[in-house]
């Protein structure tokens, strides 16, 4: 708590906003904050095992917003995208164990030495028909994630949110649905028309500022909210306006924030969505 | 010359490809190398004299494909909003006296201390209804140019085609075009769509490629065409489909590359431009 005043009931701390904590120490800090859900990654969570990882979030009360993540669904070989699609089946698997309500999908980049853009998207399509009855399977929704542009070529060539309903809008909205994360989309012109779009959509909302100058690993460019150039009232009105009452998770990485304590963090952050994020 | 062809008849080096050459410099490996155009900034043309630098260009017989650059027009008051109408003229002005057919604008970031993305478009829009009267009158184009959307924060809130075109289709076509340049625009999933609705608005066509991982300076990222990720031939295709027939202006920004004798790097250039922009 901070201010005196209750944390926020919607706020969910993504695990990689504590990266050098374990996952018990996590659910400690949520515990302690009075933060009511957790986002969890699946390299952690194999670290103490997906059945102990459940019973903890599970006996601390908290809920576990999503899981991160699926996807890397580009290649073009028939092996490896059999291979890729058992991997997605293993993490819905666990994303029902840890009764997440989605699975967060980064489709992946261009593969090793293409350049057909085009035709990786497509395969993008294409596995996704193949993993939306196993997500009806598990109970667990496919959530679609944009990832800034500047990662199109290495990391997701799902770049925006209007592709990314392109892409959902053919599946039963309980099985495919978009991530709204402000790092990505917030520079994007139609945001505000597409999150109206996307309306029951929207699996996850996440929130991060974008910080400038960008640091040398882009990757660790995703501030702590305020810190950088997003404007994300508006943002979350928007989201909030189309019915989405799921959690506002906080996802950081960023070596500064990671070298703090794990305490300072939390209080930090439940003070920036309080004031910056979610204002009343 | 290379490979004993002739040198592509509608290809222009950007003086910023040669970054430690000089102007006169620059012209001479033109003429070397038979390239027939060539793209200038204010910066170093100043450093000659705009007057020295038009004789220069138009003695070796070289078009002037653009100048770069106009814009940082996102000022949030009145005196710096007036400070940079004044700035453009001026850049018009040059412009014309280069005989060059279009300034480059990039539109600048978000003013600073401001997260009002919105208001920051908005000032762009206003901005250009000043300048497009002292187009006309120089009778050089102003050229929107959409910047990869990881400069949105600090150096262009114009960060697609889309958005270009709608500032753009307001003002007669021959004040007012859009910047198709590969490395800003390769990722978007709309932009063949956009690319054929541009038709006429296209001022300018430029050419570069994404290299991953991205510098730690991410204005450095602009590589030698087959140094990337980038399709060329498809886009190209699509620019010419809509009736372009001005140059194709390579501008590369990377240290690699500023690093190599400019002889070497124009012959590539051709090289590239032949094999990977326009092969026949």
């Amino acid at each position: 708590m901070t201010d005196g005043n209750t944390t926020p009931a919607d706020l969910s701390l993504n695990q990689k906003t504590l990266n050098n904590s374990s996952l018990p120490e996590v659910v400690d800090e949520c515990l302690t904050a009075g933060v009511p859900a957790v986002g969890l990654w699946r390299e952690p969570v194999h670290e103490v095992g997906v059945r102990e990882a459940a019973r903890l979030v599970k006996s601390a009360g908290l809920r576990v917003s999503s899981l991160c993540r699926g996807g890397f669904l580009t290649a073009d070989t028939p092996e490896r995208r059999r291979e890729a699609i058992a991997e997605n089946r293993r993490a819905l698997e666990e994303a029902a164990e840890l009764e997440a309500p989605c699975l967060v999908l980064v489709v992946g980049g261009l593969p090793e030495g293409s350049k057909d853009l085009a035709a990786a998207r497509r395969g993008v399509a294409e596995a996704l028909a193949e993993l939306a009855p196993l997500a009806e399977h598990y109970g667990v929704r496919l959530a679609l994630e944009p990832l800034h542009p500047m990662y199109c070529a290495d990391r997701a060539v799902l770049s925006t949110l209007d592709q990314a309903l392109e892409l959902a809008e053919p599946f039963p909205v309980e099985q495919v649905g978009v991530v709204v994360d402000t790092f990505h989309v917030w520079w994007d012109p139609r945001l505000f028309e597409q999150i109206e779009r996307a309306g029951s959509r929207i699996a996850s909302y996440q929130v991060c500022d974008w910080l400038t100058p960008l640091p040398a690993d882009v990757l660790l460019g995703r501030g702590m909210m305020g810190d950088g150039h997003i404007d994300f009232a508006p943002i979350d009105t928007a989201v909030r306006r189309t019915g989405y009452s799921g959690d506002v998770e906080v996802e950081i990485f960023n070596e500064d924030v990671w070298s703090r304590p794990a305490r300072e963090v939390v209080e930090t952050t439940v003070d920036r969505y309080r004031r910056l994020v979610h204002p009343r």
